[in-house]
Formats: structure tokens, C-alpha cells, sequence
């Protein structure tokens, strides 16, 4: 490190989790020394403040990286793929939001409280995984390390700041026509790319991202390939539902899990849970105590509560999982894995 | 029946169930010679139109059911509790829409697609199940039948008009002043009789009616032991997470299930489920063709789609499951089962 911090560059600066990640730097008052925020030729020339200070976003090119030691992707997946080994030429280490190199073999995929150690095998990139993935890995390493892990299934209730700026304006002008009596139409979600449209508010869509051949969509897929990518267990069961609901920010999830040891009670994972990292345990049904997307909103933490073993299977367990999705789903997990690359002595 | 029709009494007329009874009840087009609309003392005096004829809603009293002969009740569990034996004693057959005698060894738990012969054995109450529990057990009977059934592990996302025409009015009202950016109190959801409420607008809360020592809520526990009562499956694997969502009306399902056959395909599911009684199959991901809750509103079938078979386990499927809450869930059960009384021959 340089004596006046880093050179960071953001990609991504006017987005949704880009701004979040550049709230997330100056909260954690990460040691920057000089500050390149980029973004498509698109938002170009856009102001965003830092620390009081006001920024015009550049339009990034190669050269946009010249001295830059760590860059944080959030710009979609072509942004990335076009210049992310751009900036690793030109010494950067590159943390990517995006899911262009999540599955590569020769990219870390990762959430530190569950596998930081992953980020010395770098090749210049490191990934962040997908926002639905980070929360439930968070809730199940260390249910994973105490008893094992066989088998995970999920359905997720996801936010749709998931799926950028325009599908919170979407939900809103929705909702307003429907309290309205107003017609409107649907042209955003579920997914912005694909054939059709469909109402979201007062609604719930089973489709976030497009489908794949296997009757998965590519969000379920991720879910599922990721977790046993950032767990290191090619062999554990993984099943997902991803859903799309009217709330802007804070995916939940439901779990249901079979650990790989006998006699567990739901107390021993609650135990263990009130003192995982990144986890907050919220669990006290008789003072009607859970976790809830409005009460996520804004922190770092992953949140679990009703936490119940289950009525029939002695391995079976049920959880209840709530993150900020723009935060340890995305800004939050990227800026710390850049600390993690200080910690690790890997940015100097 | 005498020439004219039955003496149908609802009990309840003024809720938002007893509301849709008697709309079903006319689209049927339901034999009626006499209407007797009843309720508790709060909601009596009150004016209710059917088939284009207005009626005073009646405080009910033990005397109210005389020459009643079908009783339908949606009028809560006490009501049910203190007049369903006064009606019977009268020579009423009650079909009961409260969970006041449901799990009652001696009362029939009545899901028409599903158990209808189960009517014979009434002795005078027929209980109509919960309403996340029917379109549950419309889905999962045809694939019990087919293939047997081992293990069901079910997530809802449930509509607010399952807790009454008072939590519609407070989601939408809370919507309203979030869009204003008014501060607004909760009042109603998860539970009125609860001591704690919450933002159900842009929310999720994983809490539907009151919570059991288990862990597990009570609407939990009524969909884990209704479907064994209801399916004839007292050894079934069955545990539920139950979400409340900001939905006005329809219930949607994400269905984890274990059969008892090796090597059956999702196509195989489909195409089984694609002519199942009551059932509507969706499900064509390649054109987004699937249920949700806004489209399934004022319809009586419970719709079927995104039917997988599990990546790992073969005997595994996943499906999602929507219907009406008030209908199918509720008014249009009630109605299908006076219906089968009517073609069992057992009213007159």
C-alpha cells in the first residue's frame, strides 16, 4: 500500500450495487488512496459524491486501469468479461459482482467467513458469488463444519433491487397503479431479456433469470452450482426455487437441510449459530422474533431464525435465512474480500 | 330435496369467505329452495344480495338451523365450536370451514378430488381443511396414487385475505403510505391475537397464525397433519414453512416431494397432473408459462408448474403450486363438498 492508501477503481460506480459498494468503502473507511470510478459509455459523465468529494464516472477502457491494484466489477457480465483481464494485465486484482467467471475453474469463488483462504489461489480475479448464494453458505458453513452437511433444499422469496434500479421503479409505479385502479404494463420483470412481462406487485413470479433446458432457471442453477463450488462439496445434494416477490430490498430464504450426524437438536444449532460469523441468530418464536426483509435492510449481517429440527427425519433441520441482498449479496461480500486481500498481505 | 331446492343456511355470510360461499353457490347455480344467512351478533342486520334478491344476515341461534339441511360455517372457530352441534341436532349436515373439529377422529376432512368417500362416514360435521393444505393435496394425490408418496417438504408464500377482509384493507393501506413516505402502524398481520405486528407491505413474514412449542406455528401444523388426515397417510414425511406475503389473494407453493418409485421422469409427472381432477397444469418454461397468484384469482382449480425432478435424487421432484385461497382454499371446497353430498345421495 502506498503511505496515502490504494488506488481503487469501481466499475460500476452508478449502479445500484455500485452504489452501495462506494457507501460500504467509506463506511468501513477502506484505506483508499485515489479513487477511479468507471462505468459504460452509457453513464459516462455521471457525478457520484465520495466522502464528500464529488466524482465524474469515466467511461472505462483499457487504460482506465493503469496503477489501479484492486477493482471492483459490478457493471454486468460483457463489462467484466471485456475488461477485467484488461485490468489484471495491468496489475490489478480484480473482484467481480458478475457472474462471468463464477464457475471458472481457475477463479476463487468467494465468501469469507466461509472460504477466505480460497483468495491466495488467485489469478488476478476473484469472484463474488450470486446474492442468494452468499446468505444461505454464510448460514450453513458452520452448521456444515459441526455436523456435515448432505442434503440442502431451497426456495427463496427474493427482492427485486436483485434485478437493478428499473425493477424497483417497476414495483413501485405498480403498486401505485393497482391502489389506483390504474391499468399498467408489465416490462421489466421477471427477467428484462427475456419473451414476457408479468406484474409483480401483490404478486409472486417463480422465474428470476432465464430458464435452462432442465426446467432450472439459470438463477436456481447458480444457487445450486455455487454452494458446492464455495463449500468445496462437488457431491452435497443442492435443489433450489428461486421466486421473484414484491419487496424491494432483502431476500429470504427457506431451507431445509439434512446434516450428516444423528441426535442434533434445533438448540444445538441455534447455539452454534448465535456465535457463526456474519451471522445474526434471531430466533425467539414465543416473543415472535424472525427474521424479516424490512428489518434487514442496510446491515451486513446474514440473519436466521426458526431454526426447527424436523418432525420425522432425525438429520432434518429447517431455517429461516434473511440478507440485504445489495449488501453481503453483493457490495458488502466484494469489499470484504478486498479487505481480506489486505489481511491476507496480498495488496501491499 | 323438496321440489323447490335445499334449505341451505351460511354461516359467516358477511366475511370475505362467506362472501365467496355465496357467489360460488350462485355460479354453481346450487339447488336452493330456502337461503337462511346467518352470523355472530356484530355483523347481523347487515344487507347481502344473492342471485339478485337481498337478505337481512340473522344473528344465529340454535333456533336459526330448524329445517336447515345443509349448514355451511365460516364464521371462526367458536362459532363453529357452539352452534355446528346445534345445527346437526337439528338434522343440519355442517360442512365446517374453521378448524375447530378438522383433526375430530370422528369428522371427515374432506377434499373432494382427494377423499370424497370420506363423506360417508360423517356424523353430521364435514370439515372442510386449510386452505394452503388443499391445493396441496389436489397436487400431491395424483402423484400418491401413481407413485406413492414418502416425504413432502413444503414453503408457502401466502396471501393476506387468508387473515381476513381486515388485513386486506391493512396492506394495502400501509402500501399506500410507503409510497408516500408516511409513517404507518401495523395493527392486524402476522396474527390479530398476537402480541406483536408487523410491516407486511414489501415484507415477508414468517409467521402465520400463533406459534406452538415445537417451533413449528399452528397454520405449520395444520398443513403437516391435515394432509396425513386427508391423504390417508398417517406415516407421510410432511413439514411446512409458512410464509406470509404482500399478496391480496392466492397462495403459492414451493413443493419439495420424495416418491416411492425409481425412475419415473418430470414428464411422466406432467403428463399425469396435465388430466388430474382440479388440476390445471402451466408449465412451459421455455414460453414462462407458469402459476402465480394474480392469475390465479377467481378461479376454482389449483395450477400446477415448474415440475423437476430432483439433480441428485431420483425418486426427488420439485413443484409450485398455486391457487385461490378463497376459493378453492375456502368457499369453492365448502360448495364442491355440499355438491358430493348432493350426489352421494346423502341429502335430500
Amino acid at each position: 500500500m502506498s503511505e496515502n492508501g490504494l488506488h481503487v477503481a469501481v466499475v460500476g460506480a452508478t449502479g445500484a450495487v455500485g452504489q452501495q459498494m462506494l457507501a460500504t468503502l467509506e463506511k468501513r473507511d477502506f484505506p483508499i488512496g485515489k479513487l477511479t470510478l468507471l462505468s459504460s459509455a452509457r453513464s459516462a459523465g455521471k457525478k457520484v459524491s465520495f466522502k464528500g468529494q464529488e466524482y465524474e464516472v469515466q467511461e472505462a477502457t483499457p487504460e482506465s486501469f493503469e496503477g489501479v491494484q484492486i477493482a471492483l466489477f459490478s457493471a454486468g457480465g460483457s463489462v467484466s468479461k471485456q475488461f477485467a483481464p484488461e485490468a489484471v494485465k495491468r496489475g490489478a486484482i480484480v473482484v467481480d459482482n458478475t457472474s462471468a467467471y463464477r464457475m471458472d475453474p481457475n477463479v476463487p469463488l468467494v465468501v469469507p467467513e466461509v472460504n477466505e483462504e480460497d483468495i491466495k489461489l488467485h489469478n488476478g480475479i476473484i469472484a463474488n458469488p450470486n446474492c442468494s448464494t452468499i446468505q444461505m453458505v454464510v448460514a450453513l458453513e458452520p452448521i456444515r463444519q459441526a455436523f456435515g452437511l448432505d442434503k440442502v433444499v431451497v426456495s427463496t422469496y427474493q427482492a427485486v433491487s436483485g434485478a437493478g434500479a428499473a425493477a424497483i421503479d417497476e414495483l413501485k409505479t405498480q403498486a401505485q397503479a393497482i391502489l389506483n385502479g390504474e391499468e399498467f404494463t408489465p416490462e421489466i420483470l421477471p427477467v428484462g431479456g427475456d419473451k414476457k412481462h408479468y406484474q409483480i406487485a401483490f404478486n409472486a413470479i417463480p422465474q428470476i433469470d432465464k430458464f435452462q433446458d432442465n426446467g432450472f432457471t439459470f438463477e436456481e442453477m447458480k444457487m445450486i452450482n455455487e454452494t458446492k463450488k464455495i463449500m468445496h462439496m462437488p457431491e452435497l445434494s443442492v435443489a433450489a426455487t428461486c421466486v421473484r416477490l414484491p419487496v424491494v430490498t432483502g431476500h429470504s430464504e427457506s431451507v431445509y437441510i439434512e446434516i450428516n450426524k444423528q441426535g442434533v437438536s434445533a438448540q444445538e444449532v441455534k447455539s452454534l449459530l448465535s456465535t457463526a460469523p456474519g451471522v445474526v441468530l434471531q430466533d425467539d418464536p414465543e416473543n415472535q422474533v424472525y427474521p424479516m426483509p424490512a428489518d434487514a435492510v442496510g446491515k451486513n449481517d446474514t440473519f436466521v431464525g426458526r431454526i426447527r429440527k424436523d418432525l420425522d427425519k432425525d438429520t432434518g433441520f429447517h431455517l429461516w435465512v434473511v440478507s440485504d441482498n445489495l449488501l453481503k449479496g453483493a457490495a458488502w461480500n466484494s469489499v470484504q474480500i478486498a479487505e481480506s486481500l489486505l489481511k491476507l498481505g496480498l495488496v501491499k
